[in-house]
């Protein structure tokens, strides 16, 4: 699996209540920090600096954040299209550490009508920039495969566990989404947590993108929570076949899921799931 | 308290895997839609009409999730402002209902800067449509008032039950977030749920600016997850002195209750719960 996050907690005093007992004690929090994205590339012979995105996530992987953004909104298709990704220097102490740079190989053509739409995200956060209803579908360059893969359904029993013993963060603050890409064998292949539910899985494909082969084809991505409409959006970004979710689909993550040919699983708990879409997949 | 929502479900055909079993059977799930709120106002006698955001939303409620949205981000202060409010016409099936447009009365001024700002939002989305890092936070016409209230421990105990026994949509689907709105003696005022975390509490605001006098500053809001940085911006918009959730803070949360002056309160479970900021207001 995949390495480890580090600096995504903080320290706080807090009065512990309880019944008619006060106590000051030490808690541990998640941190949650703006982080900018901005995109820089080349339009007729000038390097453009632009601003795509401000979200709100827990400092640790931003490079796997900010690529797996801009590749799951759309605005990047080819993982090889990136150069570099750096943090860049700070404009004052808020944006300290906060501020990261994807640079575009020169040649490679940039989309600025989505640009123009002025991408801005939070915790949680997938269909911002959207300049409407009509854009909300961002369509795929990796569509999924029909039917090429079968799990048998024991195999998902097993992953709500390793994706929660996976879990440094949440242990501590217990308040962190978590996303986890696995195997069709239900071996976890990596785990991205954040206080962002989409951030989570924008870092999980922001790690594929750089380690795995394009379309995440045979592939499980499972959730921590909700299985809402852009988590279904960004997974079907990357071709992934099967959507799981500890917790529950709702009507627009069912719509695009059916459209995108993708498998939704929801209220995946001990030895029981719901398949809502594509059963087929499942043996 | 205040009235029953009406079409945030919907029913779809799930299979359900048990152990070995599979069992077709019918499922109600969260209804999710996108809903474009505009705002038409005046500018120079002429009558302008802008979008300002795009929101993945529970359907129910619209105008108190446009108006209270317009409110917690600073566009509008002051709820007189407000002449209409109303459903306009799709401009094609994926929008139909999902179109609302807050009207303003001539006369009153607009910040065209911050609407140039191209608000757009999502759910759990709190600080989308920012220009960047330093726009993030918004400064609130009401502030929160020191040390005129004390509530006692006891009461919190009670709220989390209370938000839990009036939450509709929740039973049948497992996949909302609430907001509720109390007074003082832990009696609920007004309960909202949404798929999305902040338009639950926009919801309840928006129910609050047109039913009670502003600020807020003789309630609580109580939220069913977490308490992270845009439900903390948005309560201080409003002038609520203590906010309380039954997950986890963030350490941006923290730091803006410091700031505005809020007694953000974390774990609420049970008999017990965290106090991360201004205690002095917990008797």
């Amino acid at each position: 699996m995949a390495g480890k996050s580090a600096d995504g907690l903080r320290n706080i005093e807090a009065i512990e209540v309880t019944g008619q007992d006060k106590i000051s004690k030490q808690e541990i929090i998640v941190a949650e920090e703006p982080l900018e994205i901005r995109l820089r590339f080349y339009s007729k012979e000038s390097p453009i600096s632009s601003k795509i995105a401000v979200t709100m996530r827990t400092p640790g992987y931003d490079a796997e954040l900010a690529t797996g953004f801009l590749f799951t909104e759309g605005i990047i298709t080819e993982p090889n299209a990136i150069e570099t990704v750096e943090h860049v220097p700070a404009r004052n102490v808020l944006s300290e550490g906060n501020l990261i740079e994807v640079g575009i190989k020169k040649g490679i053509p940039v989309d600025l009508k989505k640009l123009q739409r002025n991408f801005y995200t939070s915790s949680s956060c997938g269909v911002c920039g959207k300049a409407s209803i009509e854009a909300v579908k961002t369509s795929s360059a990796y569509p999924i495969l029909h039917n090429t893969i079968t799990v048998k359904g024991d195999i998902f029993y097993h992953l709500p566990d390793q994706l929660r013993n996976h879990q440094e963060l949440f242990d501590c603050t217990g308040g962190l989404h978590a996303a986890g890409l696995f195997d069709l064998n239900g071996n976890l292949i990596v785990l991205r947590e954040d206080i962002g539910r989409h951030n989570a899985v924008d870092k999980a494909i922001g790690y594929a993108l750089k380690n795995l082969p394009l379309p995440l084809s045979e592939t499980i991505l499972l959730v921590s929570g909700r299985a809402g409409f852009e988590i279904v959006q960004k997974a079907s970004m990357a071709g992934i076949p099967i959507l799981a979710a500890v917790g529950a689909p709702s009507s627009l993550s069912y719509k695009l899921a059916m459209d995108a040919g993708m498998t939704l699983i929801g209220f995946l708990k001990g030895d029981r799931f719901n398949v809502y879409t594509f059963p087929g997949r499942i043996g």
